[in-house]
This record gives C-alpha cells, structure tokens and sequence, in this order.
C-alpha cells in the first residue's frame, strides 16, 4: 500500500463547521470527513496569522524557531530559515512526489521544494479539484507516493469591505447557496449587531464553497482509487477573519479543526486530547516511516492516538507563539493551553493591541467601533487594544477569556506554574522573545555568562533602572 | 582612463575622527584621505543600524522601501526584496569587476551578487590590505573597471562587555597604540564617568586600527597604479556603539563622516551641503556613466557638487528611517534634518525605547544606570526610554536634542510644516509606517478608497475609538 498524504488547508475558517458544533452553517463534506476519521477536539495552532501558521504546520517548528515570523507577501517579507527542514523537504528527500495547489504563502521557495506548485488563489473549487485529479492521475502513473498539500482561498476575506468572494464567476459544479443575515449564529467572541451578522452571512456562503471543494477533492481522491491509500488531514490555518479571532491567542483564533483520517483507522473518533499544529509533521513522517529529522522538534506523532477517545496525561499541555501579522503588527505574545486555562505572555504590552488591514476596514469592526459601549463579543473595547503582560483565563467558566485571573490572589500559584512553564519553554524553543529587564535574553546571554547582571523583571523600570553594581 | 570605484566602510566609527573634529583621537589616514578629496561634514545615513545602514548606501533605497528593515544575521534574519537593484548588480551589469572583502552583512547573496567575496570578521587590517593587494592586481589585469567594497570590522565592540578586539594578534604590520581613559575626549551624547572614558579609550585603539587599515589599503591602491583611476569613498555605517548614538536617529547616531575622493577633482573642500547615504549609489553610477535604474530613487549624485563650499538651496533637506535593528528592537521612526532643525515621529512611541544586545550589556550604560540622576549626556533617562509621538529640536542651540520644541506654541506652525513635509515623503516613498488612527495607511488604501472613514490622528483612541459612520 502506498502511504500517500493529502493535507487540506482552509483559510481563517477558524471551527465554523457543523462538525464541531456551529449550527447555522453547513458543512456536509467537511463533516463526512470527520465521520470517517478523527475529529480533533483540542487542536491549536502557534500562531494566529496565515504564513506563520503554515510555516508551523510544514516545519513542526513554532515561529521564532523557523523565522517566518509574520506574512510573506509583499513588503511584509518574512521568510522561513534557510536550514529548516519543512514537509516538502522531508517527504521530497524520502521519495515522495510532492505537490501543493492554491495558496503558498510561505517562503523562500528553497525552504518549500515543492515538485509541483500551482500556486492560485482562485475560489474556483471545481477548477482546484480538477487540478487535484490531474496531480492524482499522475501519481497513479507513479510508484512514488505522494504529499499533496491544497490551500483553498475561502472563506478569507476578499479585497473589499465586508466580502468574501461571492460574486464571482465559477465553474457550474460550485453550487452558490446564500445565506440571511437573520439565519446566522453569531459566535459569543462577537457581538449581536447587523454588520457582524451581514458578514458572517456572506462567510458562510465562502465556507460553502469550501465545504464543496473539499468534497470534490476527496471524490477525486477516491475516483483515482486512492482513498484507502491516503491519510487525509483538514485544517484551517487560523481562526475566523474577525476581531477577538485572527491575529489573536484568543481560543476563537486558535483553537482550529483538525481531522485526521487514516486509512485502516477506526471511524468517528472524537478526541479530547490537547494537540499541536507542531505535532502535523511528525505525524506525516510517522506515516511515511521517515526517520530523521535533524535539530529538536517539540512535535509528536498524532497517528498513535488517533483512536484515543480518553485525555491522556501527556496530552494536556499546548504552548503557542505570535510575533507578526503583517510588518506593521509587532505584538509578540505566547500562550499555554490546558483543559482548563490559559496564560498570556505579552511582550509588547504597552502597545496597543494592532489591526491588521482586513479586520480594521472590515464592516463589523465599523458597526462595533460607533456603538456604545464598544464591545467585541464580552470583551470591552479597552481590554482588546490595551494588555496586561499577563493573562489567565479559567475557560471553563470563561470561554470567551475576558475575567483576568492573573491579578487574582487566589491563583497566585497557578499564575506562578504557568510563568515558570512558559519560560522554561521559551528557554528550550531559543524564543528570541523571552525577556528580561526589557531586553530579549539571547540579545545578552553572553553578557550575563560575564557577569552582567539582569533585574528579575520583565519590563525595564526607567525609575528603578539600577542592577545592582556601582550603586 | 579606467573608472574604479573603492568603497570604505567603517564600522560603528560615527563621525570619531581628527578630520571631523575630534581631538583626543588620531586618524592621520582618513584625515589625509580627507583632504585629498572632498569631506561632506553634513551626511546622514537613514538608519543607525548596520544592516540597514549598509542596503541603503548599496541600494540608494530607505530600508522601507528595500526590505531591509533590520540587521541580516542569526534570527533577525531582515533580507532585502528580491527585486531590487545594488550596487553590484547594476554595476556588474555595467561590466564592472565588483567584490567585497571583510564585512557584508546584507543579504540575499542574489540582491549582492558580489563577483568576489571574501567575508570575514577580522581586524588585522594588515590581512584586509594584502585581499585588496590581490583584488587590485587582478584589476590590473583585467580590462574591466572594479567596484571594491571594503567592510571593516573596527570600530565595533567584540563579544566582550566593554571590548573592542584589542586583544587578538595582528599581523606585525599593525601597530598596536594604547590610549588611557584619562586622555579621551568624552563626547556631548554621553556622561564623563569613568566606564564611559574606559570604553572610549578601548574604542580609540580599535579607531586607530581602522585608520591603519584606511592607510595600508590606499598604499596599496597608489602601489597599484590606482589611485588616479578610482574613485574613492568612505563612510562609517552607523554612529558610535553607545547610547544616545547607534540604533538612534539622534546625530550621534546618523550624523556621519563621508569622504570622497574624485581624480581630477579639487582637494581639501568642506562641504556644508546635507546630504544623504541615498546620495551614494548614484554618486557611483553617475561616475559609471551608467544610465538605467528602474523605479523611483530619491538620492542624487553628489558629483556635480563635489567642489561646492557654499550650501546650495536644493541641498537642505535630509529625510531618514529606522524600523528595527536587533528583530526584538521594534522602534518604527522617522526624522527630517534640516541645517538647523531636526524633526522626529516616533510611530510606537508607546513602547519602551528598545536597548540592543551589545548597548546593554556595555560597560559605560552599567556606569550610567546605576548612578543618580540617570544621565545619557545631557539626556535624563527617562527622556532616552520614553518618547513622545513627536520631537523637534533647534540644533543651533540644542546640539544634543533634547529640549523639545514639539509641544512649544511658538514652534507650532515649524511643526506643522516637519510634519507634513514628512508625510509627503512617506507616501512618496510609500512608507509601511505612515499611520493614520493606530494603523498602516497601505494596509487600509484600498478601503480608504471603498469609503472607509479614518479618523484623523497617529494613534488609536480607545476612549474614543469611532470613525464617524452608524454613530
């Protein structure tokens, strides 16, 4: 048997599908997917933002171990180390044909030696699954297995405000099925107001579209008889396009779908297990029965417990990190993730919490910012743009992570746990991010070796600015 | 008549020299140098950064416009833009030989495709002259003209707290001169404490070896036959590695020494001309005869005012950038140098003014810190760590900058005129950083255009956050 991989990647899709419980949207395909393998529950991405979360799920590494930072595009310009070895590498070094089709969106292109590269960001899904059957034909042809990665465009935003696509020309396969504002579930991350709900009305008419390419991809799939021959992931990228969502740590901008379906596998697993989009490529590897990944990868395979229907004791932590969206989004912050809490780390706290450009021209934003109280689902206008360096949210009782635990004297210690956890992972992970004094402790590690010392402090105090020597 | 170009960089020198000014510190090579040709005592580079500094001076490009927005190395990993065109791709293009030898520090190599490279850290000066030896006698061979780049690596600090690479071994042929704290000449950015005048004499020895390397590089030139067929230039990339100077756009930081040296031209001119790093690359260009640069570039040849003593109306005018320096050094800013005044926006004023590595951990801020009142220069602290949105200083009277004149009522219409004169060149030069209302104005231009409503201020109000619509 071939041990082929097909990875399918929506974009901001965030967990807006039946699947994992939205109820006003419909995602048959997505769904039947997910009937026919794992459902991850609990999965997270590092990184809230396109190119970053990608660049996680290709390297198994978090951003500021591979440097793709923020996006690639344009002046934004962030590209992926030289020496990281990423999926199209691996795959391609261990005799795999390797593919992408739609959107890339990572760089350089050394660093992604994808064979075969039809790079697109057409929302024509019908166009995408007829060059899925090609690449599958060909693969037939093949005795190499194959990797084939697909980045639909949907439901990204389009260029305009308030759009996403729809009013396009497609082929006659893409069904067009519309939505009424007054038909939609609005999320709890954001508020009830008629410039969300008109939004998310034409989101769901992309998240459709999306929805039929993927099952038009996976009826390719099974066309060219490869379906019983192939492990097929489904992830989205990030979270959906709306403030409290993308670009943030908040659960709405990482907590993602992720299914995982591996042939010979048992059906219709739920797990409840916390994984990491770090954990993508090393599953891909176990799959292909690749050793020998260089450098350390934090990831683990997933493909031991994809029938795992019980929270195992390993699988209750996930880290993540976020330096950039755009060039002009410098807001670095990291997160832990249990079953119950989360931490925040932000590092730049005394800057406003950035927009990016899609979310600050985007309709819903308009209709949030000239209401009074200006709310983001729970959240008050001023907790979105100004932060703590800390945040600590028990999720159970606060899923939308608004009621600030980390001023709470009575989770002082759980506050405690979390700082000494972070900073033993950003020690391990070389996080350039972990600071001291106001200063990254990479910048000066070689300075404190000779003896300089550093204030137990993460920010700089410009009235106490002393460390201890000539006093 | 071949037309070779020799271009000097200093490395962290800011304007440390006789021919500048300097008293205490001897630098009979660069002096003569100076002499023999033209010194600018006006030039400014766009950023105090080394990276930065060095693809502005090889593009003619602000770093927001080429990329480079940062330092190249390790994880900071800023590269220029693909596309745009260097120093030795046009004029290797033009059928120069180009190589550099020493410092390059800019990258992608296809942006810089030096023909030779011959990159090194070193400080035996000696070592540098005798690569130049071979360069300029395979030169002679050859019927093409050169374009040579030599990047040293002095003045920089070492990888020691207060050190300067004074303690490795040399080729005998460099002189080793001491210098003792007592008999520097502590300049006005910086506090007369004894760790101050400590590292300024370390530096003075690694000043003076950048000077020999100066001499025995142009010995070399002469010995070859060269010295009336090459143009000559140098420059210090950056201002001195203290604070108040480097990583700054205070003059200390980018106010620096130029010389160049035309056959054919008068020597011994002053120029009083303000001019700026843009300025250098189609100064060489200009001296190629080379025609054909694709897009905007905003320097201008300095050629035609090599002999100039008087300050020509159309030379008053200076405009600069620095984004970052380190990756973790975000500190997008701005400046507009005038004869007399200089105007700065600070983008993320709201942010701590970042330290870099080597400025932490120095021996003369760990003097400074823990004295009291903390004093960089006549600059309190608290004035160095936090900035406001904007500065304006009178220069004639207020060398150091430091008595802003932004919030002066009688400067008010002064400040209006900086400011728009600044915002007009950062649309020009369709700067990342131009902000409007907390936010990048290209990330939002096409919804600008679709008829988004941006309140007119630099930052977000959050206590009153709408634009106007629905309200």
């Amino acid at each position: 048997m071939a041990r082929n991989i097909l990875l399918l990647i929506a974009d901001d899709l965030g967990r807006m599908t039946g699947c994992y419980g939205e109820t006003a949207i419909r995602t048959p395909n997505i769904d039947a997917l997910a009937a026919s393998g794992t459902r991850f529950d609990m999965a997270f991405t590092s990184t809230a933002s396109c190119s970053a979360s990608r660049s996680v799920v290709y390297s198994g590494l978090h951003t500021h171990e591979n440097g793709q930072y923020g996006l690639n595009h344009d002046h934004h310009h962030f590209i992926t180390f030289a020496h990281v070895e990423t999926a199209p590498t691996l795959l391609g070094a261990a005799g795999y044909r390797t593919g992408i089709i739609g959107k890339v969106h990572v760089g350089p292109d050394a660093v992604y030696p994808w064979e075969s590269r039809e790079e697109s960001a057409t929302r024509d899904v019908a166009w995408v699954a007829d060059r899925a059957k090609a690449f599958f034909d060909r693969a037939a042809d093949d005795t190499r297995p194959f990797f084939l990665t697909i980045g639909f465009t949907d439901p990204h935003r389009d260029w305009t405000r308030g759009g996403f696509g729809n009013d396009q020309e497609f082929d006659p396969r893409v069904e067009r099925r519309r939505f009424a504002p007054r038909d939609v579930a609005v999320p709890s991350f954001l508020p009830d107001i008629p410039e969300v709900r008109a939004e998310l009305a034409s989101y769901y008419e992309s998240v459709d579209r999306l929805d039929q390419g993927v099952g038009l991809v996976l009826q390719e799939l099974a066309k060219a008889g490869l379906g019983d021959e192939t492990l097929v992931c489904f992830l989205s990228d990030n979270g959906a396009p709306f403030l409290n969502s993308k670009t943030t740590l908040y659960d709405a901008g990482i907590h993602l779908p992720l299914i995982v379906r591996a042939p010979g596998r048992k059906a219709g697993i739920a797990s409840p297990n916390l994984v990491s989009f770090t954990d993508i490529l090393p599953s891909f590897l176990d799959w292909a029965g690749h050793r020998g990944v260089s450098g350390p990868r934090r990831g683990r395979s997933l493909l031991p417990i994809l029938e795992e229907t019980e929270l195992l004791p390993d699988r209750q932590l996930v880290f993540g990190s976020h330096t950039f969206h755009e060039i002009t989004n410098y807001y670095p912050t990291r997160f832990i993730r249990t079953p119950r809490y989360k931490y925040h780390r932000n590092v730049a706290w005394k800057l406003d919490f950035p927009f990016s450009g899609d979310l600050y021209g985007s309709l819903s934003w308009e209709g949030m910012r000239n209401r009074e109280p200006v709310m983001i689902g729970r959240r008050p206008l001023k907790a979105y743009i100004e932060r703590p360096p800390e945040e600590l949210y028990d999720l159970e009782s606060d899923p939308e992570e608004v009621e600030n635990l980390a001023t709470d004297p009575s989770h002082a210690r759980l506050l405690a746990e979390m700082r000494s956890l972070m900073e033993d992972w950003q020690r391990d992970t070389g996080d350039p991010w972990l600071y001291r004094d106001g200063i990254s402790l990479r910048a000066v590690t070689h300075h404190v070796e000779a003896g300089l010392s550093l204030p137990d402090r993460y920010d700089f105090d410009v009235d106490d600015p002393g460390n201890g020597r000539n006093g």
